[in-house]
C-alpha cells in the first residue's frame, strides 16, 4: 500500500522538541499514522500530525469498548533504530481484533505503518540504556450506532511515545483474591481495553496500601497465578525459571515468550506450568523462591520485592535477584544492539530524511 | 448548577427533520448535553449541537475501555413527556462508574442532564405504543496517558435516539456454553463497555446461525442462567414467574425490577433463584416452562420463541404468551399514560419552548 506522507507532519517533527523529563506515555511524538477500514476495505495509510480525533458521540468504540491495541518499542540499536520482534505483535493485534469481531489489521499494513513512524520518529527515540519510543497501535469501532453489534467501520492508529521503563523495578504485587481482570471465556488472551478497566479498581485500593501492582489469578479456579495487569510473572525457585503456562485467560507476552527462550539458550532450566498461590507464597517463605519478577514491552523486566496476601506479607529474597538481572541484560542487549542478534528478533527501520 | 444553552443548540433543533423509519439507536437528536471533570470537580453542563468529540488519541477511554453508560427512554406520556424511574438510572451509572475508578456523576447532574436533554428534544419523542427518545448518558477517562491507571480528566454526554423498540419479539436464543461476557469478580454488575465487547463474537456467531442473541451462563459455575446482553431473563413455569436472581454479574435491569413489581401486584407467583439451563431446557421440552422472554429498557418486553443448545432447539409453547403480553402491556400502560403511576414510576419533563 502507499502512505501519504503529510507536508504537515513533517511540519511538526521540525518543531518538535524533545522534553527533559519522560515518564512513560505521556510525551507523545507530534505524529501518527493513520487508515480506515469501511465496506470491507482498509484506505491508504497516512502520516498526519498528532492531534484530536474527531469521533461521533454514538461511535461504538466509546459505548461498547470494541477497540484493541498493542505495545512495541523502537530501540537506539548500534548506530541505527530498531524493532523487536513486531511481527508477534501484528499476530497478537489481529487475534484481539479477532476475538471483538473487528477485521485484523494485515500484517502488511501492521508492519508498514509501524515503520513510517519509526522512520520519521527516528530522532525522537530516547539514547539511554532501557529508554525507547514505545509504539501504541490500535484499532477501534467507530460506526455511530447504539445496537450491540460489531462495527461496520474501523480506523487503525499508531501512536508513538518516547518513554522509559514502565516500572523502575522491586515492585510489590497485591494477591488479588476478589476482582478478576477477564473472565474464563471471556477476553484475558486478547489485549483489549475491558481487561485494563476491570483492573483499575483494584490497582487503585492496593496504591492506597502501599502496592504497585495487582497479581492476578486465575478466575476460573481463584488459585493459580495468571498474570499482573499488561505483565507477565516469573519466579525462581532452585535456580530454575517458572511461569504461568498459557491457559486463554493470560496474555501471551513477547517479552515473556523471548525470555523464556534466552533462558533455555542460557542453561536455565525453564518450567510453564500452573502456579498455586498458596504453593508459590510457601515456598517464598521458605527461600525456595528466591525471586520474582514482571515482564512486558513497557516494563522489560521488572523485579518483583514483596507480595502481599491479606495481612500477610512475603519478602523475595533477592530483588533484583541474579537471574532477572541476568535476563535483562540478554534482552536489552540484543535489542540495543550490544550482542548479536541470533535469534533474528530486530528489525532495522530505514530513517526517514526531511 | 446551571446549563449553558448554546444558541447553536437551538438552531440544530429547528433545522431537524425526523426520517420516516427510525429503527433503534441510529437517527440521533441533533443536540446533546456535556459537563466535564478535571481536578475533583465537575464543570457546568451545557446543551450544544450533536457532533463529533474530539478525543486526545491517547485518551484512556480509547485504549482501557474507561467509559460506562446508562440507556433510558422518555415516552409520550398522556399529553406530556415522561421519563421512567431515572433515579435509577442515575444511581447504576454511578455504581458503573465507581467499579471503573470513576468519578460518580452526581445525581443532580445526571437528572438536570437528561431533563435538558429531553426538555428540549420533546418534539422528538415519537407517538406510536413501544416508540421513544431513547436517551444514551455516558461518562468516559478522557486524559492522554498510555499507563494503565484511572484517568484524572472525564467528560459526561446524554445524546438521544428517537427510536422503536430494541427488539421486536420472537426471539431466538443461543445458550452460550463457551464464551463469557463477565468474569465472577469482574464488572458484571456494572454497565460497561468491556461486558459488550466480549459479547459481540458470540452474537455474531450465532447469527450466522439464525438466532439473534446469547444466553449467557454465570461465568462462575457455567451451569445456570445470567442473562442476555443488555437483557435480563424471564421464565414462565406453571404460571409462576421466574427469573435469575442477582448474583455480582447480572447487570440489575431497571424493567426487571419494575416486571417483578407488576407482576406481584398483578398476583403472579414470582421466583428470583438460580435457574440452571439443563432444567430449564427439560421443561421447555416438556412444556412446563410454556413461555420466556427479555426484557430491558431498549427491548421493552420481548418474547423468546426458541432456545437453542448445540444441535438441539427447543421452542417454547407461547410466544408471546399471556404472561408476557399482561406485563408488556401493563409496563407500557404507566409508562405511556394510559394507567395510574401507582408506584411513582413516572416523572414529567417540562417542555423547553424555543
Amino acid at each position: 500500500m502507499s502512505i501519504k506522507i503529510q507536508p504537515e507532519a513533517i511540519a511538526s517533527l521540525r518543531g518538535f522538541e524533545m522534553p527533559e523529563r519522560l515518564g512513560f506515555g505521556t510525551v507523545m511524538a507530534p505524529v501518527m499514522f493513520r487508515a480506515r477500514y469501511q465496506d470491507g476495505r482498509w484506505s491508504d495509510g497516512e502520516l498526519i500530525p498528532y492531534g484530536p480525533l474527531a469521533l461521533d458521540p454514538a461511535a461504538k468504540v466509546l459505548h461498547y469498548a470494541q477497540s484493541c491495541f498493542e505495545g512495541l518499542k523502537a530501540y537506539r540499536c548500534g548506530s541505527g533504530v530498531g524493532l523487536f520482534r513486531p511481527e508477534r505483535n501484528a499476530a497478537r493485534m489481529a487475534h484481539s481484533a479477532q476475538r471483538l469481531c473487528m477485521p485484523p489489521v494485515p500484517e502488511t499494513l501492521f508492519m508498514d505503518a509501524v515503520r513510517v513512524v519509526v522512520a520519521h520518529c527516528a530522532g525522537l527515540v530516547p539514547g539511554n540504556s532501557g529508554e525507547s519510543l514505545y509504539i501504541r497501535p490500535f484499532l477501534m469501532g467507530t460506526q455511530p450506532d447504539l445496537s450491540v453489534t460489531a462495527s461496520r467501520a474501523y480506523e487503525f492508529y499508531v501512536i508513538a511515545s518516547p518513554s522509559e521503563a514502565y516500572h523502575p523495578g522491586n515492585m510489590r504485587l497485591w494477591v488479588e483474591r476478589e476482582d478478576s481482570r477477564a473472565a474464563v471465556g471471556g477476553t484475558g488472551d486478547a489485549k483489549v481495553g475491558g481487561n485494563y478497566a476491570a483492573s483499575l479498581l483494584s490497582i487503585s485500593q492496593l496504591k492506597a496500601r502501599g502496592y504497585d501492582q495487582s497479581l492476578w489469578l486465575n478466575p476460573g479456579n481463584r488459585r493459580t497465578v495468571d498474570e499482573l495487569s499488561g505483565m507477565n510473572f516469573f519466579a525462581v525457585m532452585d535456580g530454575a525459571l517458572h511461569t504461568p503456562a498459557l491457559n486463554g485467560s493470560i496474555l501471551e507476552g513477547v517479552t515473556r515468550e523471548s525470555l523464556l527462550t534466552l533462558a533455555r539458550d542460557l542453561g536455565i532450566e525453564v518450567h510453564e506450568r500452573e502456579i498455586d498461590i498458596d504453593d508459590l507464597l510457601k515456598l517464598v517463605a521458605s527461600g525456595t523462591c528466591s525471586e520474582a519478577f514482571a515482564c512486558g514491552t513497557a516494563a522489560i523486566v521488572s523485579p518483583i520485592s514483596e507480595l502481599g496476601d491479606s495481612e500477610q506479607r512475603y519478602r523475595l529474597a533477592q530483588a533484583p535477584g541474579p537471574v532477572a538481572t541476568q535476563l535483562r541484560q540478554a534482552l536489552l542487549d540484543i535489542q540495543e544492539g550490544r550482542a548479536e542478534d541470533r535469534f533474528g528478533w530486530m528489525q532495522m527501520v530505514q530513517v526517514a530524511r526531511f
